[in-house]
């Protein structure tokens, strides 16, 4: 039994291996880590590092690296290996690792890589699939044997065909066509008697996407149904691969990051230790765009400034109240996105969602509005500026949780990803609205207050 | 094949149902649904809803449903389940299931409940571990087989225990004392010669982690060797069960949904469609913690009341250095955040990601600093208030990534929980320093403003 080498420990060999250019005894370092603990250790090391290390992976040890990378390291991967070395590394891969570091090169180089692979027929048909797809997250080396055969007659067909062991857990039926038409375990087979036909034994009740299917579809289904993988099929019904649950732990983490990221206004492929120049580039742009939001909110409070002349204090407190509805609309705008992305919140529940938000902010707006007037009034005593700021408080984050659940539902109706709702709009729209509200109330009463 | 009903379609039929109380033709929907649908359906009723569709579910659905069901579902059905009724259900669900809901129940119903069950012998030893660890998250039912059997008396012996299908998948071979020793398919059973004895075709290379490991390390492991399933050990190395890829896509879900809900000072059980009551309830909390920060923001600001009755202006941009700084500040702590779920980010890795934050934190708060202090001056002309915006600017972005990256690192090394930072400290500290380092320099040089 294996324990798992501590990435403390492993990143500086890695690093000092990196640097010890061409030596040949390190490298077999290489060889000997476990494949999937070298890919945990790779977004540790900088760029220089990762290439120095990628460039000298030996092919049929890079092909069992590659089944571990994420599509970041399949880049910097492709593009430390020589041109002439990458056959061979893809030949030693799994096809559908192959395929997605196909779908990474230009065409040019595509072409030529393709051309140069012993199992090039094996990889060229996955091709077509984009990785976002359902045929695009499938393996392929799946069983599909016809229903006509017997028990025994699969289980020779077993012994011929030899899957790779995590490829036989779910043996798959199929009509002439290749149609897909049921699904059998080994377990079945083993325990049936031999002349029984496969088509007796089959469950025909097996969960199929489409290949086109996008891929958080796919992730969804699978969690939903408790597998460990679900076979794909084509247009035509023709099982064309399946996808696995391993690929699937993948997808659904790598979505729930993006999500994460965009409602911070973060491009999905910052890493914690990226180059400092791509992360500069990368947040910059949103930093702009909050930067023009937040200069139109400074132009509304300036349209307040007569009043904020006599009564400065106001300016001390029009924090107060943005911040409370800011924060009010985050909450709301987070579930919503993670409701549609778990597939918990659907079109038709849009308008129930946005009513119960609704609710939820007013009664939280009422309550935090009391507490933060009676703060104010034994703080300053003066029950008119209590009033309009609860009046505010209270009506700033009702109108918040509004916001935050309106505008990621209209996003994703109009097909926008409605992750990008809450840093984009809906910051800015709680800003303006509550420095409008509080700095309007006040500036009507502010006669009462001075 | 099957298609997987619409949500749409299949809410308002279970609503329906659940008004109908007590109609016997109606309820045949529960058995005749697959329960992976029921389940999937559920959050989206309201509490009395799913109480009363869950109290009719006959017994053998019940427990094929609770196989589906996460945390919540399977509180609501032991709640809405009659008490001498649950046990027969919990017989029909998958042991590990029986003591998920097991574990829910006060003691003396657990007690009483355990005691009527058939399968008490099964069920039992999974109570003694917690919800959170591997022993938690296992499950019972897979195939432990003495490694000095042939690989015919294997296959004779799984046509005796018959598995669930799911649960041949890996065959673990143990020693005399029940220890693992190592792993082997039955495709590796049925491709060997039959007296083969197993010891020579197990894989001793094999993944374990030990039953009282944390459930998200278990994940984590689970995901960087994609394996489909992990073997679960105790104390002396014995094999206990197995942790399936199935349960860790669930644990994941929930850990990003924590992680997402806890940055913007939320509890990780609220649901699209939970009660108000109890949204309210827990939203309310936070925002009263972050209404104090507010406050002292509010002092912070206040200090500044000559400058600002002197030029109000700067109260107009005062939030405009606060926003640009929070949403800086809450993109480190995001990164830092997930970086540490993915298990990207170890200890030793603080320094140099906080040194990395802050470098892209200076280059950041130049650009936008230069940017809005640029557009300031061609609004009002007013070159020394542009300098003051864009200095603060440049300044507060900087300490905010700084901030963004040591808070939730520092809560990490505490044992309190990372994603708690990002609405708590991050967000009010920001803000408290955005005001100070703005409102400061511009009292500074208020005489070369004005």
């Amino acid at each position: 039994m294996d324990e798992r080498p501590a990435m403390d420990e492993l990143v500086p060999r890695l690093r000092e291996l990196a640097r010890a250019d061409g030596e040949h005894g390190e490298a077999a370092l290489l060889t000997a880590l476990h494949p999937a603990d070298l890919a945990a250790a790779l977004p540790a090391l900088t760029e220089e590092e990762r290439f120095a290390l990628l460039r000298r992976v030996p092919a049929a040890a890079g092909g069992q690296l590659l089944e571990y990378l994420d599509e970041e390291g399949r880049a910097a991967l492709a593009a430390a290996v020589a041109p002439d070395a990458l056959p061979a590394l893809l030949d030693a891969a799994p096809a559908e690792r192959a395929a997605n570091v196909l779908r990474l090169l230009d065409p040019d180089r595509r072409r030529e890589t393709l051309a140069a692979l012993a199992r090039r027929d094996e990889v060229a048909p996955l091709l077509a699939y984009p990785d976002e797809s359902a045929g695009g997250i499938m393996r392929s080396g799946f069983v599909s044997l016809r229903e006509e055969l017997s028990a025994e007659g699969a289980l020779a067909a077993l012994r011929r065909l030899r899957p790779r062991a995590d490829r036989a857990y779910y043996l798959y039926t199929v009509d002439g066509e290749g149609r897909l038409r049921g699904v059998v375990s080994v377990r079945d087979l083993i325990v049936a008697a031999p002349d029984a036909p496969l088509a007796g034994l089959a469950d025909r009740d097996v969960h199929a996407v489409d290949a086109d299917m996008d891929r958080e579809d796919v992730a969804r289904t699978l969690r939903r149904y408790n597998l460990l993988a679900i076979p794909v099929v084509d247009g035509a019904g023709r099982l064309v691969g399946a996808t696995t649950a391993d690929e699937v732990i993948d997808v659904l983490a790598e979505e729930a990051t993006e999500d994460m990221y965009r409602m911070v206004g973060m491009d999905e492929s910052e890493r914690v230790f990226g180059p400092v120049r791509s992360s500069v580039r990368r947040r910059l742009p949103w930093m702009l765009v909050n930067l023009l939001w937040a200069f139109l909110a400074a132009a509304v409070v300036n349209l307040f400034d007569g009043t904020l002349a006599r009564f400065t204090l106001l300016a001390a407190l029009m924090p107060v109240v943005a911040g409370q509805a800011g924060n009010a609309g985050a909450q709301t705008a987070t579930i919503a996105v993670r409701g549609m992305a778990l597939g918990e919140l659907g079109p038709r529940d849009a308008l129930r969602a946005t009513r119960k938000e609704t609710a939820v902010g007013f009664a939280n707006g009422l309550a935090v509005g009391a507490v933060a007037g009676g703060a104010l009034y034994l703080w300053e005593g003066n029950a008119v500026l209590s009033a309009v700021l609860a009046g505010a408080l209270a009506g700033a984050i009702a109108l918040a949780t509004l916001i935050g659940a309106v505008i990621p539902l209209g996003l994703k109706w109009r097909g926008v990803d409605p992750a990008l709702a809450a840093n984009i709009f809906v910051t800015g729209a709680t800003d303006i609205l509550s420095f409008a509200l509080f700095l309007g109330l006040a500036a009507l009463l502010i006669g009462r207050i001075v």
